[in-house]
């Protein structure tokens, strides 16, 4: 059948451009104490901004992070985009449109590995979770029984028990999908026949983003556990974050570093 | 069975709070001509600030607006939020989380007059619908044997020809929903068994926006073949924007009528 | 001479009008996990939203208060508006315009008790200054026989050194006024005649801010050695921000008493 | 004398960085119809756009102008920056500070063909000005007798009237400097004694902006009796404005022309 749904776990974010560096984030601050010398900065040697960036870091001065910026592209289930396009501040998005182009029958679903299974005493705000085999585990040492079963025995049952959430979304994309292509044949504008679509659809996304808001985003879009405030992203937004991340790192090596040091806050 | 979906057209905005009124823009306006003497200004009798109001809009001086907000609370399907939530400048927002909570089986199917059937020669950008009723009458004319077709004739066939897309809904939203809580039951997380949840069901959301930035989403958002810049929302957020518009149009009469007169652009 | 200047250090801020309470903060927070239900929280005693308004306030969930709105109607001098315009998120300004209307001849000099005389070794960013008797002070002390000096010395010596500056100042305000009055005699335009208007001069801004914004102009524009991150604003900037600060008090007692509590950083 | 102010007309911008072309505002565009395949398209041959954007332009679809950013290094008045900083949104700033460190007696003049001579009847928000030439021409026409003046006589005229304006400045900037000086001598801080330098001090200030924004700051600061909405900037912004625009033209020409064809707004 050509309609027969893809699943994937896949993220993905492809750095496109960027502009500037840690010299430049040096150039800017520098104007407050320097004037106009400031402006030959901007070809400064890394190694002589580290002292400056860590000042700036660590005491919140922000806007001299602002002269840089990143361009992503960005290939991911909508329930990520509908985090993502929260972050007002700095950020720019274009979007693919399901108004005017019929979405691609590709769908996201867990993987295997994906911490998932609640604990009890959750708390919205401050989620825990475990993978199918680590929850498995803990429910056979709290019987009482579980701690004689084998490897083999815990992979199997995790195995079967990934396999029916996966069955589940398998299902419900299918037949979402069948019907979407039903109402369109059935002559349905894209917009009405996409009300039916589920939000684990991939879309297409470009984000630009200044340094700044970038490390506001990162803030509370990864899970540091020694962050001065700890953020509990869900998983997929978390791992498009750290590719950004990843990014950041090889153009801005030392204002990177300073902000890992100083607790993962956006200055 | 008491997971049976609920199916609706209705988008609910409800104004909750405003801050200020015709007064204000001019008061905010005239600082800029009488300096300390403005302050007085915010208890002007609404007739005054007419030539003002209509200075400000015609020649596009933004700033005196923006220090009047209104909120709403919102309930609409996902994809109302997400075209909403592209709006960053100006506008806040609280929304339900279905990371931290079931999502309630509430979804929206088209009400049976809406236009829906693209008519040929369809355009991203521009889209042109029409109501099922028309689209068969517009079918029968081409066919040559339509004009012939009676009012009760034309009225079943639509009804069907609605009927099918409700249906096909219903079924689509169905098993989304009963596969939704067959994954909790199994002891999934809300943020992993929600992904099979279709972008047409019910989300809650708080909308602050001060009267600039209200007038840029009511630019775009509302269809007007007589602005400056005609717009094609989706019908589903133009209700939405329509609803907002009345809470403008009441509390700031003067504002509202010189944004008609001059082409309904943002200031 | 009608010309004369006029000298002050008052700085004015008269809070005009403000939007919503901590009951709206604890609704916009609770849409999250109680959805429809929110939307009857705007009504909550306060007593009941202190948990929660905490708990987003350690937490850094900012955007609850993005609902809450306050405007000022501010008297202050160039160079205070020239710090505050920096801040570009939530805020909104109409400013007296100098291109339109003469300014008027009212100029601030410093209060006689104004902290102002640099200590040595005094760095950017982290100002430390002492008032003219406290300088003095040790200025005697370091000298080895200031110690003797009376109480009346002190006092004496100290009321030549601000009158000194306060003289300067009038000398420099009154020859750039009587010039500026001179050059718009002469027929030149009120924007090129300005240029040689000191920085002093007194201004009138409205300032709309939502209480989110609100927080984060406070943080960096008031000193507070307890603070998470310290700030050294200019005296008359924190001044303002000070006012400011009392109508947050009085319009969100549990909103600033978190703040406080919790580093005052905006969440 | 070593502080012997220093009077210029000029505004120095320099183009810094910027990042993208027309390419990437097609690719940012094209997403919303053709979803993954847009990434492609940030290599598409300037040629291949020009539809596009133009539709873009035309049509106010703003976001894809977003992914572009220009930085600027400018050299100007204070009474510039006064104005340029009330752009708030997609702009970012980092200027010289007067807190920090002593500012430099480099002070602004008009430039002698400035038009500066306000015509009767002048309105605030729409200003007219004539040069001083053509003030002295219009003077003696309306007097009855001027006709019969010599260019030669206009000159000198308007050489002396010009001179006039020229010695105010230096007397008052010229004063002042030495105040500041004699402050800064007798122990006050530079916070202080900074209150006492006009506005038409030169600073210095990174700029860094989107395109899109730089789109309205240009709608609003320069003078074009052809665009949609007719601005009345002052002359020194209007410079400045002028130096970002042909960096933009230079970076962006199909986006450019595209701007200036249609009216001069930002989409």
């Amino acid at each position: 059948m050509s309609n027969a749904v893809t699943m994937t776990s896949e993220i993905t974010v492809r750095p496109v451009q960027s502009m500037s560096g840690d010299a430049m984030v040096v150039a800017a601050a520098r104007v407050s104490t320097s004037g106009e010398e400031a402006a030959a900065l901007v070809n400064l040697p890394a190694e002589e901004s580290t002292g400056l960036i860590r000042y700036l870091m660590r005491h919140r001065h922000g806007t001299p992070f602002e002269h840089s910026a990143l361009t992503f592209f960005v290939h991911a289930p909508i329930f990520v985009f509908r985090e993502w396009h929260r972050h007002r501040i700095g950020h720019s998005y274009n979007e693919e449109s399901a108004r005017y182009r019929p979405l691609k029958p590709v769908f996201w679903v867990p993987r295997r590995d994906r911490a998932m299974i609640p604990i009890d005493g959750w708390k919205p705000g401050r989620p825990k979770f475990l993978t199918v085999d680590q929850a498995i585990r803990v429910d056979w040492k709290n019987s009482g029984q579980g701690q004689h079963g084998t490897t083999t025995e815990l992979t199997a049952e995790a195995d079967e028990w990934y396999a029916r959430e996966v069955d589940r979304d398998r299902r419900a994309y299918q037949l979402a999908y069948d019907l979407y292509q039903e109402s369109l044949a059935d002559g349905y504008a894209l917009e009405v026949a996409r009300c039916k679509l589920p939000v684990g659809i991939y879309s297409s996304c470009w984000v630009t983003v200044n340094l700044r808001s970038l490390m506001a985003f990162l803030s509370l879009r990864t899970h540091e556990p020694a962050a001065n405030h700890v953020s509990y992203p869900q998983a997929e937004i978390e791992e498009a974050a750290r590719a950004c991340e990843q990014a950041f790192k090889a153009g801005w090596p030392v204002t990177h570093a300073a902000f890992c040091e100083f607790g993962r806050e956006a200055p």
